[in-house]
């Protein structure tokens, strides 16, 4: 299973893509950041954001997208620019037709250290083992949407199939909505 | 000068198009509100806004879009889904290459009554007065987006061509940037 996650931010957002079954170590394709200024305009750095995430889903086909979920205890004003940016990396995955999941980050640390409270550098170095790299992803931004791809493709497995399932379902009760 | 204001909500999203020049009255194109439901899953509630605002904008062909500034000291739970909504609402303008404007509450509510501090009831009741309508506009929520887009046609104007210019000369700077 290949799966491209996103770490949202509007300055700098984290795509990482692994391939991997559940329970076995995954193996890392590529990894990204995709910047954007932050004294452009808010219209053109979404739509940058939104024109990096639709090439790399299309160079990568990956078979579904994780997304970190935007959390409101961060600070408020920087949490407005990171909601806006996992509007993008959700839409991005969904006008592709693929499934996306969301996770909390305790879910992702949870799953990749086997603590909810890990830090960044154990995130980090938990993704350098796991992928078996030789250094550390650089730049360290894209280590946690690395992470997060890690954590769907051993968590997420079954439930983006039950999401497929339920959006499939879903799309047959709207009938012929567009 | 016709403009496509958007009033953005996850549940429900108010889109205003009239047409006008600044100091004149404007008049009605149309009105809607794009609805999601909140049982639904995330991808496929901003797939449905998206695929939503991208149809008004084709079918009403605006010369720019002007969208409600979100605001962090809402209450933080809905703010996310606002966030999530007005990035849609920016990328929807931007992906048509139409010049996008944000605007604060305050700014809006200055511009239709007078008085940054109007409430709901009187934005709707200058909206119905300023648009000549027979009745409030219903559902009530696209009063909102009806009085976003009549202060963009009275204040934006220029605004648009400023930004529309300062845009231009960025895309120039990029270069071949896509």
């Amino acid at each position: 299973m290949r799966v491209l996650g996103v770490d949202p931010g509007l300055t700098r957002c984290g795509v990482g893509v692994v391939e991997g079954v559940p329970g076995r170590p995954c193996a890392l394709v590529a990894y990204y950041v995709v910047q954007s200024d932050p004294s452009e305009d808010l219209a053109q750095r979404l739509l940058h954001l939104d024109r990096r995430l639709a090439e790399l889903v299309a160079e990568h086909q990956p078979e579904s997208v994780a997304v970190e979920r935007v959390f409101s205890q961060h600070n408020v004003r920087t949490v407005m620019g990171t909601a806006q940016a996992s509007a993008v990396a959700v839409l991005a995955g969904a006008r592709a037709g693929l499934p996306v999941t969301t996770y909390t980050p305790s879910e992702v640390k949870a799953a990749i250290t086997g603590s909810g409270q890990a830090d960044k550098a154990q995130i980090t170095s938990m993704v350098t083992r796991l992928l078996r790299l030789d250094a550390p992803p650089k730049p360290a931004d894209a280590a946690d949407a690395l992470a997060l791809a890690i954590c769907h493709v051993w968590r997420g497995g079954t439930r983006s199939k039950l999401a497929a399932a339920a959006q499939a379902a879903a799309a047959r009760q709207r009938g012929g909505r567009k």
